[in-house]
């Protein structure tokens, strides 16, 4: 039963909310959070569903939608490649569990990603592979947008220099 | 799957200790953000266990011992009666998930209750079904008990009364 986590999960977003007036400084410390459970959830996730190694962006983007999705959260998101390079990608919502019991975000919280510790868990995850990315929502529907959507950009080695050097 | 719901609530608990210094105060705000949960959650726990109404204290604490740890914990604990008055119960849990990634606490939080949160969701599911009751950790394996054991006194009409009088 997924709803206790749920729960729960909305009781540590509400604290998050008393603690840090800025939307923003919450949004940083949810990803930070979910950050380190990816790191020691990937232990986990690579024992249990016995996967074989990835070869590509597409299949390991393939893996979090279909198998890591199913298994943390029950569902599935569909993905979509965005970029010609090859290394940007989108995770599709249609029913996001997380926010089950959420009506919507009260109107002093416009720029509350509350779900975002779903991307630092996947950004830790995937660092624990030897993978370095970018993960961020694109669309939330607590924000009215039509699906929920988050985007992973995955760096290449030269952007991830690049990127490191900036 | 669990590993995401205890790695998360692991994240809520490490949070309320950077908010408050004494162990006493996190306590109380897990206590009181289960209560939360469980006046919610008691809507689910009927709906999907289907149980008939209990007649008795004693069955109303196997039902939370057997079917509702099972459903949102994956666990179940044993019961016992321990005043004559039959008013007083005792779950037993050999195995607590909740604590599957924690090692040891830290020696300056000894006063730590780290799942309170759970005494607070059984007070208030009980409540929503008009059953007082005071819940509480008696022992904590995380303290070095040999076993975890929670506390739950209902509180018949007479010393409720008399509790809300005092």
């Amino acid at each position: 039963s997924r709803e206790l986590f749920v729960l729960t999960y909305g009781a540590l977003v509400a604290q998050l909310c008393k603690d840090y007036e800025k939307d923003e400084d919450v949004n940083i410390c949810l990803d930070r959070m979910g950050y380190g459970i990816g790191i020691r959830l990937i232990d986990d996730f690579l024992a249990r569903s016995a996967v074989k190694k990835c070869r590509s962006y597409s299949e390991t983007t393939d893996m979090i939608a279909q198998v890591a999705f199913k298994m943390y959260l029950g569902v599935t998101a569909s993905v979509s490649c965005t970029s010609a390079a090859g290394n940007e990608f989108s995770l599709i919502l249609d029913k996001n569990p997380l926010v089950d019991f959420v009506e919507e975000l009260p109107a002093e919280r416009a720029l509350l990603c509350y779900c975002n510790l779903l991307c630092g868990v996947i950004r830790g995850a995937l660092e624990m592979v030897h993978l370095a990315a970018e993960v961020t929502f694109l669309q939330d529907r607590l924000k009215g947008d039509a699906v929920t959507e988050i985007g992973i950009t995955f760096l290449r080695k030269a952007e991830d220099r690049k990127h490191k050097r900036n």
